[in-house]
Order: C-alpha cells, then structure tokens, then sequence
C-alpha cells in the first residue's frame, strides 16, 4: 500500500521507535469497539462522552494526553453522528461533553501533528471538517441538535468541536475557557473550521476574533459569553442540571417524529487487497500503473421495495442507503490510504428504470424520517467528492444507468464522456435521465446545485432542461445539451479516453488539485464552502511553510522548551 | 533595505551573470518613461498598445519574449490605468492590443518566475490581480470600458488580461488562440484571476474549462465564440474597422460626460530612506528592530476649497485625491520592498472639522466625474488594505482625525485601540466621527462594508449606529458601541500598545497571514474576493510545492527541454 510517508519528528522531541508507521486506514467501527467516546441514549437526549484513551493513538509515536484526538478518535465521532441518525431516530438533542475533569478537549494532538506527513495532514483536517459539518447538518436537517457542554477546557480543535454544535455551554469554574492557541503555540491556524465558524457563525466581531486567536490562553467566564464565543456560562453547582434542561429545550423544539424506530448499520466488510476494493453495490479496481482508480457503481436487479415498510424492514439493505455508505466507506479509503491514484473514473451498470425506481421511491416517501436521513446522506457524500483531491471522470457507456441519484455522480466529475453508439446499427446506447434530483435534491458546498453550477447563471438554459426531465437522452442529445464534455463514437472512444486519462496523469498533481478546487466551486460561498476554500487553502500553504513545519518551526518545536526560528518575512 | 531574496536559477537555465539582484521597486512612471506600453488617445477611443521591450526587465536575469511580462510591464499598466480615468476622461472606450505580430501577449515571464523568491511571487501576482480588478471598476464605475483586441496568441497572463477587459475580440487568422497553459507547461495555476474569470464572469462551463486549463496550445476559432472564452472572432481583413467599431458602440453607451476636462497626475517624489518614506500628507517611519512601520496620515489646516470649480482647479493637489495617491505609493512600496516590517500602525493627524469638510465636499459633488474618481480611488486603494499582508493596527490618539474617509482606515485594520484621556481633568480627548462613508461608500471586496462587515448579520446594531452618525464620539462610547478593540487611559496606554506590538511581532509571520486573510472577509465573497481567497490561497501553496518550484518542478524546468518529475502523491 502507498502509505504516508512521514516527515522525521524534531530530533528534540524523541519519537517512540515506532514512530511513523501508517497502518492502512479503515474507517469501520462500531460504539462497542469506541476506544475514545462513550454513547449513551437516553430517550430523547443521547450524550457523547469524549474520553480519550492516551495509549490507543492510531498511529506510533505519541500519546493522546489532554483529550487531544487523532484520526482514530475522529473516525469514532464520525461513526456517532452516522449511528445517532440511523439507529437512533427518537434522540432529538446530543450534548457533547467530556469524560475528563477539567478538561474538554485539548485539539488535534500536536505531536500527531508534528510527525505526520503534509498530505496526511490536509487528509485528516477534511475529514475531521466534513464530520463537523456534519453534525451541523443533523441539526439543521435531522432534528438533532448538538449542545456542546464544555464542562472543562476546549483549546484549539476542542472549541471548533464546540463550534460546530447549535450551543455552547461553558462550565464556570474559574479555569474552564476556550481558545484557538493555534498561532501563538504551533503557527498554524485553526484548521476545522475555527476562525470561519468564529467570525460567519457565531458573529464574533473580528478585531475581538483577531484577539482571541492569538490569546493562547483563550477567553472564559462572563467575557466568552459577551464576545459570543460562548452563549452562556454556568455555575458548577447547577452544571449538569442546566445542560439537561437546556438539552430538553432543544428536543421539545425538534421536528423528530416521536415513534420511529431506528435501523442497524451493519459492518460494510468490504473486500480489500491491493488491486482493489469491493463492496456489494460498488467495486473499485485499482491500475497503479496509470495511476486510476476504475469505480463501478451498480444497481442490483428487481430489487426495488414496493412499500415504505419494505424500506424500513431492508434497513441498510435498502439500496439507495447501502450504495451511499459503500460510496462513503470507498472515498474515506482511497483519500487516505491511495494518494498515488490520482485520477478516478466512476463508472455505472444496471437498469435505468430500476434507478429511476428507486429515485421515485425516495421522492414519494420524502417526508419519512429514514428516507430523508438517506437523502441527506447522499447529499454529505457528493459534498466530499466536490472537495476530494483527486480527478473525477465519469464514463458513460451502454449498459449505465446515471439517471436520478447516480447522475449525480456524473455531474460532481471534473468531465464527462458518453459514449455515442448510435452510428453502428442495432448497438445498445447509453442514456442518461434529468429527475428533480438534478435540480434540487443535492446541494454542494457552496448551496447551489450540481446542475445548477454547471450552468451558472443561465437560467434559460436550466428552465430548458426542466422540461427535458423523465426522458431518455442520447449521447448526441446530451453533447448539445451540454450534459457531457464529449461523445466519442466506437471508432474514437477507446483512444480518445486512453490518451485523456494518460495526459492527466502527466500533469502537476498540485496544480490539478488547485485547479479543481476553483472550477468545481462556481459562483456564491456559503460558510461551509468557505471553510474548505479560504480557510483550508491558507492552513494547506501555512503547512508546508518552515515557519510552520520545518525543522525550527512552530509545530515542530512546541513542547521542547525551545521557541520556534521564524523567517520574519511577510508574503 | 531587506529585498527579497531570489531562488536559484535551475543550473540547467544558467541565468546572466546579475541574475536575481532585486532592486528597490519604484511605481512611479508616466506614458513618455513607458518602455512596454503606448497609450494613444483619440477622442472618445484610447488605445493600449502592449509592446514590449525585451531587454528592459525590471530585475536582471530574463528576456522578456514574446510580450510577456514581469511587475516593470504591470507598474506601467498601472499607470496608464489611473492616467486615463484622471487625465483623460473624454475617453469612453479603451481597447488594449498588442503591437507585435501574431502575439497578443504570453503572460509573465517563466524566467521571471522560476528566479523569482516565493515572496516575490505572490505580491507580483497580487499586484497584477489589482490592476486587472481596476480595469473592470473603470468598465463598471467610470464608464471607460475596456475591450481586448486580443490581434495574435494570448496566453496564460495574456489571456487574464483580455479577461478583466468588458469584451474579448480574437483575430481570426488560423494561428492567434487564447490559453491557460499554466497548468500543463508549467504546473501552476493562472494566478491572475484566470481559473476564476473563466467560470464566474464568463461562465464557461466547469468540464470546459478543466478541458481550457489542461490544453496547451488553447482554443481558437469559432469554438472560442462558442466556449464563450471570447465574445467575437474576426476576419483578418476586417479586424481593423470592427475593432473600431466595437470600441465605437462602447463608447456610445458611456455614462461619462462629453466635455470634462482632465487634471494633470504629477509625479508624488516621495522623500525615501532607510528610516522611511515621507510624502506631503502621509509620513511613513520604519522600526526596523521591531518590525514596525509607523504611518501617520495628516490632515492639512485650512486646505478645504469652497467649490467644485477650485476643486478641479486644485487637481492633484486636491487633498482627498493626493492623500489616496500618496497611501497607494505607500503600500504598493511597503509591500515590494519592505516584508520584514509586518505590522503597519496607523494614525492620523489633524482636525475632525476639517476632515469632515472633506467629507461633505464629496458627498455634495458625487455626481461630478473627478469626485466620482477620486471615490472610486480611494475604495480601491482601502481594498489593497484588506489583501495587504501586514498586521493592520490603528491608534486613535488625541490630535487624530478618524473621521469620514480617514476612519474607514481604522475600520480596515485588523484592530482599533483608542486613548480614553477623559479621567485626567484638561486634558484633549481623542474622539472618531461616523459617516454616510462607513455606511455605504467603500465597499471590501465581497462587496460589504467594513462597518456592516464588524457588525456582520446584526441589523439592529447597525441601526443604532447609523443614529450615532455625525457626532463625536469618544473613546468610552467607541468601546461601547463596539468600534474600537480597547481603549486605555492614559496610565495604561503605552504599556498595553507596547506589549501587544511585541506579542504580534513574536508570532509566525506566515499564521497571521492566514489568519488576516479568514478574519477581514467574513460572510459573502464576490469574484474579486474568490480570486484573493480561494484562487490566490491555492496558488500561493503550490508556488512553494517542489512539484512546482522545487529543482525538478514544472517551473523550474520549463524550457530546458527535461521533463517535470513529479511527487504523484494527491494532497
């Protein structure tokens, strides 16, 4: 496996002689197997308990001390948010907290940091902000709202954990405060979200945001709640009372249905070896010598329930949620463990009418709590392909079926080719079908939709393509519809895509990364979106900065009793 | 003085024996000192010749071929910019073209580049983003709009300039095509609005333009109309007279008056040193140990004329435009020239009364066309602030004059301290006046004020201070009414300033660029703030990628006939 390569820990700070070997990522676990967090339900109010477990670091070579996470304990939050959703419908508030006295959570752990390579560190920041933003998604589309319940310190990712919660509640013990120390103490900034969530969500007037990031020790009691960084302040005596009152405020207020009654995810249990990753609907086959990853995504047979209760009682089997976790499970794999595989191609096969099918199904029983959390899902794992760093072109052949929720797909890629066989008699013909998913169902990032971007601003031409919805579209009709980029005819296809796919490998794997990070992102922002652009792009160029990350930087040298050696020149 | 430092020219390029002294940059020039440009007027028509001179690069090391360029060839676009929307503004129509054959312009000079520091790079390349962000508010807001006759090949830079203009004419001759081969030539971004423009302003779509931005040798011909990466192309033997015509039409929709007459832009002859930078109203002294500049903005005594007659008779002498003039020198050669000083202080001097008579003198001739410009000026000359990348802090001191205009300098900065000297009986009060120009008058570039971008979302506060407008308002009221970050007495003044220059001298210089660039543009984003954000933030990390300028990178081995070795690992 390409694993990370690691960069050398400062020799100051001596590594564990393990230090920096890169297991093979897996994103699979399940709250029994948590290390890091304990998840108890009680009616209508669940609580995740962050409780790190210092020994059990995903990587060698340092101690998770202070309630500091790696990716390891993220992955576990991340599957919370996912089980809560699914397995846990009736909760209706979460209130995070922290299993440590006087101590909520201490950030990314900076020795992780410090050791780890640049591409595991821009890897593991979107992760840990595609989970934040997930949970603001449960909030705002679940019924499901997070409190945090900062009941000791939150330093740095701590209170950007904090931040992503619809409330901060800060325990008022002369000590407990929150802080973004990221640039007084590593020279880096705030990396899941901190500074956009200070200043776009919280409203935190920015002079007092450019005081509180570079105040390491941060901000508490009556101040916090005045400068809005918290929205209130309460007193130990009356802590655990006020958060389960303010927890049953929020799922009085919740949109949750009363009685539903959760689904199992079950293990995925892919098939995993070095040439490739199979799953039950999607297969991933790995060329490394041309550097691609070949993604088929199927859909199964006859397999379309003919009911809403068919839906809840095949739960995880139901397709459309099935597909989207093998989808999720395959992009957090390949983004952390593939790096070398920089081009993927997504490939679909099955009936169009059964994908339209399922598409019917999921508009029909909309207003089901299990088919919009499966909706919602789909909409979070396209997101992630917008901002994946890799190249996406979707291949569009006969036998496909990219209608509904798998044009999609096709629409998040960087091209699209279909393949026209009409001039050859009696050959079978890709087809491709507009739904109502295209146009409303699945917004990016950045709030507008796929189809939408694609045609920024051209309203004729949407309105245009509204009334082409429900109806088989040829290759030929697709190329002057302007749905694909090409459509080669059998002559031409096999060359045109073979000398395609080998210029892209050509090119600068980092200027593809950026350039795909401007094109993919047409038009307006929205907080979200610019977490990812303006945000994430400055920590991606702050990282690989020698102020930041070279042997005298900040982050290499905190915790040694030296400080860091900056070269003083702006840029 | 502490220029920039210069990478090594790759051995395989060996550069001329001077190659990569960086001189002292002076942006002062005028159309008879132009070695690249000829700027002819003709009525209602200007016309833009780009011709470069080869052997006249500002620092040694390169040729300029080809029409490219490097920040000598943009300090005179520059120029011509501001000459024409003050000195001539009979012009309606400004058409830029090239005056060498088959080559509209090949963009910045690889040379250039490749021998350029990382520092160096990015302020080039975010002068050139200002000039070009210039030429569309002349288009938008003066009435001159811009066509790129665009009479052979532009490429990369060449085809961001053609870009900023209104409309893009290209010849058609079955050689001149438009391209962005940054990304296959050189493994960078087009840096200068390129990839932004493209989609945004063009709306091209997002598959062409990933097809435009991978392919070399670019597009031409009608499928250049029908990208809609240029609005026209034109026969060779009737490109002259619709170039004339097009710029005719222009012309013949201009909201400009017909009989203005111009004022004459004086050379500034700005006293420069090692200690600092005088002019005659801004005064610029350097702290070299601390890191510090110290720039004080004055205000004259009894310099306030009666009319617009005698404002037009003062022309450049005219404070508001001299001021706007003397601050743009400042920065541009702060930021050239000066990157260890990374905290700029500033003050103001003078009367509240008279800069307030200055204030009202705008705003009762706006509709007059050399108000409206100098407006317009100083706007763009508050947005270099916003992008500039220096700590920004204000000190509002007895004697100061943060009113009108001169507080939307406070407001941009990153902080506010005012001295509350109100406990000490007798003794003079510093004190800031709200006005009709904090409200609406200077946009940022996301297009929100710096007042509704304080109080971002709070409509309430905003309504409140809007009442406030007008008065003066002290120290103990600003802290109030949340426009200033603190305000000290007199005991604690100088203690609590001293320290906080300290503490942000003590922090990384590249974290608190960052971190700025997240804090000052909170909520919605334009094209021209996408461009600084999202586009220049990506460009910036893959300018200090080996991919890119390592010694094996695509911009250090362009031209040498080896190809780029490339880390393949996605990041």
């Amino acid at each position: 496996m390409s694993a990370p390569t690691i960069d050398r820990v400062d020799p100051a700070t001596p590594a564990l002689p393990d230090a920096g070997v890169v297991p093979e990522v897996s994103f699979a676990t399940s709250p029994d197997a948590y290390r890091h967090w304990r998840l108890e339900v009680d009616g209508e109010v669940a609580t995740l308990i962050l409780d790190v477990d210092e020994t059990a670091g995903l990587v060698p070579g340092y101690e998770l001390k202070m309630n500091s996470y790696d990716l390891g304990v993220d992955i576990e939050l991340y599957d919370a948010t996912q089980r809560l959703r699914f397995e846990h419908p009736g909760v209706r508030a979460v209130v995070v907290t922290s299993g440590k006295d006087k101590n909520f959570c201490a950030g990314a752990n900076i020795r992780m940091l410090a050791q780890s390579s640049h591409p595991w560190k821009v890897n593991f920041c979107k992760f840990t902000n595609e989970t934040r933003n997930g949970i603001e998604d449960a909030t705002a589309n679940s019924g499901q709202t997070w409190i945090a319940a900062v009941n000791g310190t939150a330093a740095g990712g701590g209170y950007e954990l904090a931040l992503a919660c619809e409330k901060i509640l800060l325990i008022d013990d002369n000590s407990s405060a929150v802080s973004l120390p990221e640039v007084p103490l590593l020279g880096v900034l705030p990396g899941t979200g901190g500074l956009t969530r200070v200043i776009d969500k919280r409203r935190v007037r920015k002079d007092r945001a450019d005081v509180f990031a570079t105040k390491s020790e941060g901000i508490r009691g009556k101040q916090a709640v005045e400068w809005k960084l918290v929205d209130e302040v309460i007193p130990k005596r009356v802590w655990a009372e006020t958060v389960a009152e303010r927890a049953r405020e929020a799922a009085a207020a919740s949109s949750r249905p009363v009685d539903a009654q959760g689904i199992v995810l079950l293990p995925l249990e892919p098939s995993v070896t070095d040439a490739g990753i199979t799953y039950r609907h999607v297969k991933a086959e790995f060329d490394r010598e041309r550097g691609l990853v070949d993604i088929v995504v199927r859909v199964p047979e006859g397999a379309v329930p003919e009911s809403l209760e068919e839906i809840h009682q095949l739960g995880d089997e139901f397709w459309p949620l099935a597909v989207t976790r093998e989808l999720d499970d395959l992009i957090l794999r390949l983004r952390a463990n593939e790096l070398e595989l920089g081009t993927w191609i997504i490939r679909t096969s099955g009936a169009i009418d059964d994908a339209l099918a399922f598409e019917r199904l999921l508009a029909d029983h909309a207003g089901d709590w299990l088919v919009n959390e499966i909706r919602h899902y789909f909409k979070r794992v396209l997101k992630r392909l917008d901002v994946t760093s890799r190249s996406l072109i979707a291949l569009i052949e006969p036998g496909s079926c990219f209608a509904g929720l798998l044009l999609e797909l096709a629409l998040a890629c960087d091209r699209q080719y279909m393949l026209d066989s009409t001039l050859e008699e009696g050959a079978e013909a890709a087809e491709i079908v507009l739904t109502d998913s295209s146009f409303e169902g699945y917004p990016m990032p950045n709030g507008i939709g796929r189809l939408q971007s694609r045609f920024f601003g051209d309203k004729d031409h949407l309105g245009w393509l509204r009334r082409e919805a429900g109806r088989r579209i040829s290759a030929a009709e697709a190329l002057e519809l302007g749905l694909v980029t090409d459509a080669p005819d059998d002559i031409d296809w096999d060359d045109e895509i073979r000398i395609m796919l080998e210029e892209r490998a050509s090119l600068s794997p980092d200027a593809l990364t950026g350039m795909e990070a401007n094109h993919r992102f047409v038009g307006p922002e929205t907080m979200e979106s610019r977490i990812f652009s303006r945000l994430t792009a400055w920590q991606n160029w702050i990282f690989v900065r020698p102020n930041a990350s070279g042997p005298e930087g900040a982050l290499r040298r905190y915790g040694t009793g030296r400080k860091a050696d900056f070269d003083r020149k702006r840029v």
